[in-house]
């Protein structure tokens, strides 16, 4: 049985804080479970050098942890320096948000997405992204307000889940617990619509099988469409 | 006029929310107006190398700001390392909360405090202080309880707050908009008993005269008063 | 038209050099089309700490690209550090790899794979996996030799291919004029018997279908296929 | 008894050797007892990018130690990096220096005064503040001569002295032996008309009581007082 | 007696393979025994900051080595930083082909030259600057040609060679074995005419007279007028 | 005409001043014309990994400058790292005086040789050798009387000097202005007897022929014949 008697095919309790820094121009905390994230988009003039002069924006992330969100302590990389994990993730949201925004639209404005991680327990990627996406969209709000636009540069909402297979069974949306014995480890992003902007799949102990990975795959797309809909609320984006 | 009519001899609204992390052995959000600061400690058995054999426990701090947590965003010090303000600062609070702990009493035991600003709005090293000192006696009880210990090892409470002068006039627990633009800025350590632990004061513009910093040594003893009581309340420590 | 004529589900022209490397346990120049990688397995008596008297073994990866390795010359990752993306990849490599390996049975052995690219035209990562795993069993087979194992610890032949979409078209085995303007791009790692070790795909530009998905899959089953059998030929590994 | 038969209220022989460097604009070499330090000052015609157009200059410090400056060798700076005491010295010894100069009279042009300590036997930190301040007022007659200045852009002369409680006696100018045992420590900094620029005070062992705090710091004014007038007569600046 | 009985006035088989990198404007593998380095020269319109103007050009170059280039795999220069080795042998690689070029006539332009050593049996640092050389002068005619240049800025030839004493016997070129219990260790870079670019010798074990530097230097001489050959007919440079 | 009417062949005036520091088991401040670097000799009871148990000694050496020790203030290594001019000038002194020490007599014992100049003109690395052979051979007389050994560990004394050829005439014992527009600079390590240590000559411009390089010898073996005698004045060693 999953902690908390959850099925299979259930994501962990989630919600969305939209606004919750007074500072930055798109902000969100998002929950799912025990694991919490603050998520903000700053908004800024520059764009990376070698966008100087293409009438295009930019959207970029960064990924931290807090050194006491896991159980056991881990050491602050402020002082050992990003790991090679860190990396990948901050890569990952970066590309993941990226697709949602029309960088033409935006014009040579960069948004910089920092996902913070107060407490963690798995997940901490995919929730880095779906509300990653809220503070982006907040963002770009606040700046088609500014700038008088008519639209706003947004092309898609973009949310993630993960997926795995553990004791042989495929499950939704995975603790920390069932993911450190996970046999293979997934996460999917997705558009609103439901299109993939991005799948990872890992063998953690054994190799799987093309069928097993079409499961998991028909999982995330049923808790995609949950938390689309949650983002849809927050943000009072219709249909 | 001060911001919300503040007087010149009083404190923001702070909270002390103890507990929040659901993982240390001890944590509280420590909340002065705008600033947040959430505060853990994180036990370890071992302790520095020069400790090694010593009998003697040790405490230290490490301290990071959420790139947001300012008005305009500042660059991830996992990217460009800690600076000498940041370094600074933790060796501040490792130095000021070492007073409240009799590290002979503790064994070799080290525990890490770790502060964290969410938000900052001025004061973040002396919130960092006031805040960090109770998620240190909530690791001290849970060690006193599960090693059955007559007694908790802590010689004294501790608490910090700043003080400056603005516009010729003396203030206490400045606020950013202040802080920024103060003659003199201080910052004081106390023990709830009244004692200094530490003193720090620089002439931001103009040097200042003795009896000036007497004047802030007396408004910061006033605030110190209020902030232990606090600490006190929400520890449940008696008199 | 693809270069050379190629056809949408065709390989580039492969091949794979055992033991180009005097000193290595294991080595394999795998040339795919113009990208060469030196793959080279070293055999080193010390685990991870955290493997120490696990009675287990351990299988790493390391990647690098000659400066001028590229049309253009990159900066020396030796010089600037290792970039996200050369840590990404050599995660990538070692998790591959690992699923290859029987780690109980290696004993408490590390292997080092180097991949390290004298040229590149697409496909590095695929390539230092399918030319790596060669180098590792070649190090398997030295190791059980001089030991006197009864059985090479290999569980799986290993191999990676890359797929993509290009102006709509699903693609096998992308060169690097068609990866950079791929609309999607994707890796896939398998076992030998066909079963998945690792799948990432990545919408470059536009969101893609789970149909198009199921293409890019399909070709890469594909192309795999032709990987492993070429892998059990210059290994001598038979049915 | 102190070392030398020295008075509780008494410096150590002080000597400022000004000039001592063939090539910078501002040269002192102060010896404090067995505490040796060569402070440069450079002027360069750069001022910090956020200063750029300002009409405003600046003043800034660094501060090194020989390896072998004290009792036990200390590793190199340049191998390991500038430490967090260092660090936080050589911005104490910046701000301090900043309150003695007139930033808008001095122009577009920044001063770094370089304060390497060659033997070290405590007090290295105000001793380069005293023999800084030196090296910086000859580079301001330096310049004033340079650019016909009617006035050397000296606000005030600036001088600093540690003070501290060792077995229970308040003292003045601690030796490295006396600073490492004392109970609290403190350093002032004093403009020469006795004014506040810095007040540093910490409880090494036992929090301290103010009416002690305001001992040290009668100490120290007395000592400034000394060094002050040594800084004069050297410099030749009149009452 | 030597490997392969070679006498000890004679080179070990060279091969220098030109043209070998199909990106790069010039590039050369050089083998000399079992030592391979394959040597690039990339053009590159900038020069630094400090030639900007100057009518001048610049040639600089990078030495790096892959991990299992040795008999016991060291450390990737990518992770762990450039060593003071490496500095010091890019530092006299680029030198020693700078005395090749006429900078003026080469115009702003940089040419960089990356020396990546495949397998290390000795000598990699003589081979980088011959192997180098021809690298160089492979993109100076390619520059000559595209520029419609008169004449190759080319000065002179350029190659290098070791020498050293070793059980009491001067020899030339000198293997791993050798080099590792070598008494005296020396590198000598000669133009084609045989003038001395640079010459490097140390006494590893027992210092040397005169005398036995001398028989090095003649030893060289002779080894340097072979290369010096060998590079003439692969650039095809006639006298 | 040289500065100060020096003649070709002649030294700067030298002077070598043993013991200048307090803590340091030997030191020397050596001053060469205007070039002055102090040399201490730090002994650590510790060998390098690589030695332990080989029942030898060790010698290393580190170099640094002060920020203004030359005309234009250079970055302070301690803030950018150790440049590979540094990294080549700390290797070359630690190999030759390594050459005067029997590290098997010298036991498993580490002499660190600091070498810190604090005014350059020219010179400083050989200086820093005859410096720190001073500072090394005083350790050693303190060892050797500690450890109560018959005879001082020393197999030769060892003295370095510069030459280089300006205006096409070889000259002894360059200064700064002479070695920046030198044609050729060299610098030579001697024995107390005469035999080489090391010899590094570089074409700064043209190449050299190989009689200008004995003619530089034979300037460097007169100059290092009155560094010797001095060496073994200031440290009372008898012929």
């Amino acid at each position: 049985m999953r902690a908390e008697n959850r099925e299979n095919n259930a994501l962990r309790p989630v919600s969305l804080q939209v606004g919750v820094n007074p500072y930055a121009e798109g902000s969100c905390l998002i929950k799912c479970g025990n694991t919490h994230v603050i998520c903000t988009a700053s908004v800024e003039e520059r764009v990376p050098l070698w966008l100087k002069n293409s009438g295009q924006g930019w959207i970029t992330a960064e990924y931290g942890m807090l050194p006491r969100a896991t159980a056991t302590r881990t050491d602050r990389e402020a002082i050992k320096g990003q790991s090679g994990r860190t990396q990948e993730i901050q890569r990952l949201i970066g590309r993941s948000l990226r697709a949602a925004v029309d960088l033409q639209a935006l014009g040579e404005t960069c948004i910089k997405i920092d996902c913070d991680v107060l407490q963690a327990d798995g997940g901490t990627r995919t929730a880095s992204i779906t509300g990653g996406f809220v503070a982006l969209y907040q963002a770009l709000q606040t700046l088609a307000q500014q700038r008088a636009w008519a639209k706003i540069p947004c092309l898609h909402t973009v949310c993630a889940i993960s997926c795995g297979v553990y004791d042989g069974q495929p499950l939704l949306d995975l603790d920390y617990q069932e993911d450190s014995h996970a046999q293979t480890d997934s996460n999917f992003v997705f558009t609103g619509e439901g299109a993939l902007v991005e799948v990872q799949a890992t063998a953690e102990k054994v190799p799987f099988e093309t069928d097993t990975f079409l499961q998991l795959l028909a999982l995330a797309q049923q808790g995609a469409s949950t938390l689309t809909q949650l983002q849809k609320e927050v943000l009072k984006i219709g249909d």
